[in-house]
């Protein structure tokens, strides 16, 4: 192999090129020089705390360009700390590089971090940074503030609750055949190159976090598909749920989709990676629901509601259940 | 390739049997059973952070025993909180598994995580699971309880500072030739063996931590290597420092390797992997230094001092400066 242009440097360098000025806003990073980062506790407020890892050719492809690859790995996780109603505080990143990464190659990478911390209020507090023979793997633990005991729960869930969603569902199970497979066909270039752009770089719904701790029951954000996910909430809070399938916010591009039969909707209700939020909620607060998505601009649809039963039924226009399997997007 | 017989069932399963048992202890963990983990605020302590990520074939070899590599996961992390004076409570794990891992090794692997959380006093809190087409990937957050403003900082070495280490130095870096090569010739199964085990399982002085974080000016722990580790403290702190070659503490297996010339005193202090602790601080606490080592059972040595230069220098037995490459263990 010929010599590479672009090198990676010592690990030292490389903390103080690329890592350091993403946690240079928070003296508990100490600028990455130590050993460890300090949270200072805030009273009143619970330290929130989630980790994802995303593997190379598992969880994206590894030519997506590195600023999206960086900021699906940041929102994926402020997406969790956005249905337990925390709002962001900081990140720990970890990170396996293969030989043939570059310094350009993590300058767009950091680039995508850095636009997120601004977008979304968080700083790089640590983490570690190394070598593999194998594909790039990444881990990030956010962690957030939420009143304390109040973080939202998926096993709050009550018999009589409203079931919203945010946003549409089904775009990124869309967009990730899009990036697979090439254009939809029969969809416009502008639909395909939307249901792209929803599977490459999720819209984390965090503006709603600080409003949700005091008003959802139970709440999760949608990673492995509507219908598994309303199923975590079912299971752990130990009750049933109906949703109107025609009450389902879908896109203009998943629903052309649907009318050109390149999906149907049981697709698009189990289909990974939207990153909305499903909630629940007492009857009395669809005032306060209307008021928060009209305050955010952010869509919220009533789509069903909570049952006393142990199951989640999907309901059709002539209220016939849907043969569905609960399997959502499983990595084994 | 024929059917395994242990095959790995779906992430919900592998939650339930293998991780679930790690983290039912911590009622901020929800038994794993939501999308993230809550740290409730300590009064008048801060909350210490630090990670580690360890991938097959760079920081250990695919066939060490499972359970090893859970506490060597779980102990270069402790060893960090350690350094800094603080009490280990909780840790967060991600982990990509390659395609060959058995149920067999993962409960290996869990043992080995239990056993280290009772023997230190912390809990899993959450994390994820994932496949790679790679080599196992392991990434691990642990957080821990200091002091509020007192945290136990790389810089903060003074002028006149002595310096100490606990344990001994070198033995790990000559382990990994042990596993790696096989038996260091001239030395006795004994010894070798005892090599094997100082790199395989590190022992992280965490028992020191609570009382350094009101008596240490400035503290790390010894992963790169006893001299690249003191670079990063003079670095830091902006300071210099004079090690006495004959007064690092060696282990009865590193003496024999240094007599059979297997290895010099060079290789010593630049191999990694030690997890000892590198202290400084102010010469009239040699008294309580003493205390601290009778009382917790670990050896604490006085190598040196701090000085008003800019470099570490190590010295021989006539007072002549060794050329010292200080490199320690780079993972570029």
């Amino acid at each position: 192999m010929s010599q590479r242009a672009d090198p990676v440097p010592g690990e030292f360098a490389l903390i103080a090129e690329i890592f350091a000025p993403l946690a240079n806003a928070d003296p508990g990073s100490f600028g990455l020089t130590d050993d460890a980062a300090i949270i200072s506790p805030r009273p009143g407020r619970d330290l929130v705390v989630t980790a994802d890892m995303m593997v190379a050719g598992v969880h994206f492809f590894a030519d997506d360009a590195p600023d999206k690859i960086a900021r699906k790995l940041m929102r994926v996780n402020l997406s969790d700390l956005a249905a337990k109603g925390a709002a962001p505080h900081g990140y720990i990143l970890t990170i396996a590089l293969p030989q043939d990464v570059t310094m350009s190659w993590l300058r767009g990478f950091a680039g995508g971090l850095a636009s997120d911390q601004t977008e979304f209020g968080l700083n790089l507090l640590g983490g570690d940074t190394t070598a593999t023979q194998g594909p790039l793997c990444l881990s990030l633990t956010a962690m957030g503030w939420a009143p304390q005991g109040q973080m939202v729960r998926r096993s709050g869930a009550k018999e009589g609750d409203d079931i919203y969603v945010t946003g549409t569902i089904g775009d990124a199970g869309l967009g990730l055949r899009v990036r697979r497979d090439g254009n939809i066909p029969g969809l416009s270039a502008e639909k395909n190159a939307f249901l792209l752009d929803r599977y490459l770089l999720p819209q984390p719904r965090n503006v709603l976090a600080g409003t949700l701790a005091g008003l959802a029951h139970a709440a999760i954000d949608i990673s492995d598909g509507l219908a598994a996910d309303l199923g975590h909430i079912t299971d752990t809070s130990g009750v049933g749920a109906e949703i109107q399938l025609a009450s389902i916010p879908l896109s203009d591009a998943a629903r052309a989709a649907l009318e050109q039969q390149a999906a149907d909707i049981t697709a698009l209700i189990s289909g990974g990676d939207d990153y909305e939020l499903l909630l629940t909620t007492a009857p009395g607060n669809r005032q306060a629901m209307a008021d928060l998505a009209a305050r955010t601009g952010v869509a919220i649809t009533r789509i069903g509601s909570i049952t006393s039963g142990n199951e989640a039924v999907f309901l059709d226009g002539k209220n016939a259940r849907i043969d569905l399997k609960r399997t959502g997007y499983k990595h084994f």
